[in-house]
């Protein structure tokens, strides 16, 4: 079982569970931080172990461009390249192909774009996507999907969803088919993170010499096999009876995951929250379900309350680098003069390492001077403050303390 | 006494020594990094701390633009500004009027010049670098001299030289009248950083109940008294003779440590080490002797076997932030494809947290992805190799290990 979901508590519609990936035991309902080219923006990986992060998110789209597939792999995939021992989910690269190639064209077989880089052109179908995720090597990996565009009429957005279904079809085949190259796989990798050598076993053992010892690793391989877990996309758009088919062609395929796409891509938030409940409904109970691409704290704790798993977001990263801070108290504008002289902490109610030694006038004054610094605390400080948030509503949900769960933030 | 320097072992003209300042012991010979605007570019306090940074600099001249000294005294000075317990040393701010400012005249009273944030017009004088450099509330700080320009010819060289001597004692005056006014000083400040609490005593104090707790502060501060050390700096160009008659106008003024500043200003490395050798003969033996502005990792071991007590230099983080990385082995252009798909770490002799967790084809990736995580562990490795290039130095020099010293890095 390359995948291990198991319900410990049930509040509501809210569910507490551990997942069990190759790499890592995570605790659910999860926010992972966006690490999209193999690096979450200005973080060491230690100071991301440290905040609690047992999974962390990678785009296919831009490893792809960028060290490119071979690199990766040849470096034990993600985990040995990034020297990152915990979990990794990588998404399929069809989000970032609409949102950030130009000159795409879209048929049956797959989608052709150029990158965003240097213009040059690509292709990407269900089997390319499948083989740079295998490349990657992350424990989760995502079916190829088409992201419909909002708004799109109902004869578009059923298209795009069949589309998307064909393509689980093709992706899943792929992966059945290939799912043992992954870069990891040929190797006895532990179970944990903690036994893992410095630099990560992958990076450290010479792939050159990978032949002297196959044997022995294949004995370990056929008693231990780990290997990655691909999960399906629903699609649908804003129609929910297209995502209530999206939703049943994708289980029919078969997956041990599910996910909720085309989401977050412009509607309105009251809308955003109809089609997750109502597409929720047609996902199996014991699997996990994660829902792309969102959101603010009081969202990601709604989110779970309505009863999704995993979650993921550039916007604490990305809020943090344009000094929006999320705290306790509210959202802060550190760059605001009002803060200059402010010696108190930026969040009172967090133990972050931010907040337990810097002041808000010192991290006004790195802002308002454009230094690193500014990026790395401010990161640190909104990734805290999420992660903080979800073991909150995991204990909540664990007590069963409805109440305050649903007051949440 | 604010300063105590306690020569422990000499080798030769190399000098092992303690220096004890309010709130640091420092082993020298030390390398001082330097944190421009309150922050060594990238790199947490905490990071710092580990690497066994025990003094760090700050830019008088950047810090009086930006956030404003009246801002730093508020917050308790430097220290709890930036959260930062140990050591810190602070310049006069007269080498960057030189250097980054435009349009400075001068005269006998001091320099007029504008921002280059900005463009405003402001003005430096011994009287006022010394009023910034005591709200700044640095452990060491430095008299306010003209940097004499290279090349320059005799008679501007004396000229300057002698400015540099009058400014010298204007400097002393105004500190020994002023340096009660340290922003630290009216507060109990512990001798070590060990005591002080998470977020800083200075930054925890609201200072407008000072009032309230003066009379017990200023028991204590009778007691202890800790307040801050002016180091008078000579000049005198490239003249032996004029660098000989500035040291010994300078030691006559009479200061608790030297600096040889007006170097590393285009000279030629090997006049560098001629004026450096030739001033230390005149500096007095038990005081500490701080070498301004240099150097590369040879240079610093070498200045040390002279006798040179104290570096700082811009040298490792800003060649760090560009990709170059000082190893064991010599320097990494990190940015090179040769590295691409390299897994070894970038120096196999460094125990530092990125050599022991990265490998050299990931710092590329990030380097060559503009990612931020490129310049903070690159520049905390090169920190961590001119650390321990010192640490080194200072145990060879205890062992009296003369050849081993002098072969280095």
């Amino acid at each position: 079982m390359p995948l291990d979901f198991r319900i410990k508590h049930i509040n509501g519609r809210a569910r507490r569970a551990s997942l069990v990936t190759p790499h890592a035991e995570i605790q659910t309902p999860v926010f992972m931080p966006v690490g999209t080219v193999a690096s979450v923006k200005g973080v060491p990986q230690d100071t991301l172990e440290e905040l609690g992060a047992h999974i962390i998110l990678g785009n296919t789209y831009h490893l792809y461009l960028r060290p490119g597939v071979e690199t990766v792999r040849k470096m034990g995939g993600l985990h040995g390249f990034m020297s990152w021992r915990r979990a990794i989910l990588t998404d399929s690269g069809g989000f970032q192909v609409f949102s950030l190639s130009e000159l795409r064209k879209l048929n049956e077989d797959g989608v052709t774009f150029r990158s965003h880089l240097d213009g040059s052109s690509h292709f990407f179908s269900p089997e390319s996507s499948m083989e740079a995720q295998i490349g990657l090597g992350a424990d989760i990996i995502m079916a190829f999907d088409e992201c419909t565009e909002y708004p799109a009429d109902q004869a578009r957005t059923r298209a795009s969803m069949e589309m998307t279904a064909r393509w689980a079809a093709r992706s899943k085949k792929y992966f059945e088919d290939h799912k043992h190259e992954v870069p990891w796989n040929q190797y006895s990798v532990p179970s944990t993170q903690y036994s893992w050598p410095e630099r990560g076993a992958a990076a450290s053992l010479p792939l050159q010499n990978a032949g002297s010892t196959a044997s022995d690793n294949r004995v370990l391989s056929t008693e231990y096999c780990p290997t990655q877990s691909l999960f399906g996309i629903v699609q649908g758009g804003m129609d929910p009876a297209l995502r209530k088919e999206s939703a049943q062609r994708t289980v029919e395929i078969g997956f041990p995951g599910y996910a909720i796409g085309g989401l977050s891509v412009g509607e309105p938030r009251e809308l955003t929250r109809e089609i997750v409940e109502s597409t929720l409904e047609h996902l199996p109970k014991d699997k996990p379900r994660y829902l792309m691409g969102v959101g603010t704290p009081e969202e990601i704790v709604e989110y779970a309350s309505l009863g999704v798993d995993m979650m993921d977001c550039v916007l604490p990263t990305r809020a943090a680098r344009h000094g929006l801070l999320f705290t306790s108290e509210g959202k802060v504008s550190i760059k605001q003069a009002r803060y200059a002289q402010d010696s108190g902490p930026l969040d009172p109610n967090c133990g972050c390492r931010v907040c337990r030694r810097y002041s808000r006038a010192y991290l006004r004054h790195l802002y308002a001077s454009n230094e690193l610094l500014a990026q790395v605390l401010n990161t640190i400080h909104n990734l805290s403050f999420y992660l903080d948030t979800m073991q909150r509503v995991r204990h909540s949900i664990s007590l069963g303390e409805e109440s305050r769960f649903h007051s949440g933030v």
